[in-house]
C-alpha cells in the first residue's frame, strides 16, 4: 500500500479551480487513501434539495468527484484527467441528511483509471445510488 | 404516431415544481414529440463554464431532463416517473455554445421507458456525449 | 439476515432448464446466500479460451448468471425474472485459471433488483472484470 | 466520408483467429462501412434458442462483435483492440428469426473508440437490444 499522492487540502485547492461544479454543489472531500477517497454532500445545501430530496444529477457528480480523488490519490494532482464514462444505479430515495459517498479503485491502468463509487444517506448502510466511472489519463501521468 | 401527451409549457411548468435541478442549471425544453424531446443549456449560464466548457454532471442533468420528457410525451405528466439507471459516455469537449439534446425512446413498457439522448454543441453533428436511461412508471401510469 | 430461498442444488436444476446459455458456457454455481451469490467457470471449458484468454461474453454471461443466483436466493425460484440492464468494466486479461464471480445485492425492490458482480481469476485479488445488473421481477413475486 | 479499412472477407479470417466466440456462436458478418458495420446472429443456431429465445449473452456477444467490425473499418486489422465497457440494455424478447445487429460509431479518438449497436429480431423495426461499448486502441495503430 503506498500513500496517497495528494492530500484532501491539495485537492480541494485543486477542485476550486477545476471542479467548478463541485463548489457550486458544495461537494467537500474528507478522506482521500491510496486508491479510496470519502466526499460529503451537506444537508444544508437547501437549493438541491426542494421537494426533501438530492437531485439526481447531484448525486452522480458527487460520484464523479468521488472518482476523481480516488485517482488523483493514486496519480498525483494531474488536471488533464477526464471522465469518459459513468454508469449510476439510483437505488433508494435518499433521506434529509447528509450524502456520503465512498469511492474505490477497481483498476488504475496506464491510460484509464477505472472505480466504483457507493452513495450513502449518512447513517443508513443501505446505498441510495452506486456508480461505476472511467477516467482517461494523460499519457506522461502514469508511464 | 400518437400525439404528444404534454406540451413543452406543461412540462415547464411541471419542472419548475418537480425537477429543481433543471431550473438550477437553466435547462430549457425546446420540443416534445410522441417518443422525443429537444432541450438546450443556454451558453449564457455562465456558473457551469469556468474554464470554458460544461460540467460533466450538467451534461448527465441535461440528459436525464430530456429523457424525462420523451417518457411524459408518452405517459403525459407522470410526477412519480423516476430514473433508475443512467449511463453517460463523455466523447468530446464541449465549445462555448448552447448544448443541444436530442431524446428518443427506444421501449415504453408497462413499468420501464429506454431512451437514449445525444448532447451535442449547437451547430457540431458530432456528439459531445451520449446517454442511455432507464426510468420507472408507476403501476397505474400505463396499464 | 434471511436464509436463501433456493440451494445450489435447486438452481443448477433450474439453470439447467431455463439458463441454456449457463449450460452451454459450463458456470457451476458454488454457493448462494441471501444476497450473494458465486459462481465458476472452470478452466477447463477449452472451446472459451483460444489464445489462453476468456471471451468478453462469456465473462458477461457469467455474471449475469450470478446475478440470477443472487436473485433466486432473495425471491425464490422465480422463473421469470429478466435482465434489463447490464454494464460491464473490462479490468485486466484474465490468465488461464478458473474464473470465479462474487455478486451481491445492491437493492431487492418490489419490481427491480440491482446487483454487482466481482469477477477474477482463481487466486488473483485484482477482479478481471467488475459488473452492474438490473433484474425485473414480475409483479407476484415479491408483492 | 473515407472507404472502410477492413472487408467483410478479411475481417471474418481475422475474426475466426481473433473472436473465437463468434464463430462458437455462429455470428457473420454482412456489411463493413466506414464508421458503421452491420453483423448477423442466424437463427439456426439452435443451441442458443432453447424456449424459443436468443440468451442475453449472446445478443451482449454479437454487439461487441459488431463494434469490432466498426472500429477495424476504421483504424483497420489492429488485433490488440479491446473492450473495456460494455452496457446493454434488454428492450424486448427476440422472436425466432435471425437477429441482425446495426453499429455505428459515436467517436473514434486517438486512444478510446466509442460506438452503439442497435440489435433487432430480423423485420421488426424495434430493437430487442441496445448497446454502447468503448474499445481501447494500441497507441501505434492511430497516431
Amino acid at each position: 500500500m503506498s500513500d496517497p499522492k495528494i492530500t484532501p487540502e491539495q485537492f480541494n485547492a485543486l477542485a476550486a479551480d477545476k471542479l467548478p461544479f463541485a463548489g457550486l454543489m458544495g461537494y467537500q472531500v474528507e478522506e482521500i487513501g491510496y486508491g479510496t477517497a470519502r466526499m460529503r454532500l451537506p444537508v444544508d445545501e437547501q437549493h438541491l434539495r426542494p421537494g426533501g430530496t438530492v437531485a439526481g444529477p447531484a448525486l452522480m457528480g458527487l460520484a464523479d468527484a468521488t472518482m476523481y480523488a480516488v485517482v488523483l490519490g493514486m496519480v498525483g494532482p494531474v488536471e488533464l484527467a477526464v471522465t469518459t464514462n459513468l454508469t449510476c444505479n439510483f437505488l433508494r430515495r435518499p433521506s434529509m441528511v447528509d450524502i456520503v459517498a465512498e469511492g474505490r479503485i477497481l483498476k488504475l491502468g496506464k491510460r484509464l483509471a477505472v472505480g466504483e463509487v457507493s452513495l450513502y444517506s449518512e447513517g443508513d448502510p443501505e446505498p441510495v445510488a452506486h456508480v461505476t466511472a472511467t477516467y482517461s489519463i494523460p499519457p506522461e501521468s502514469t508511464e
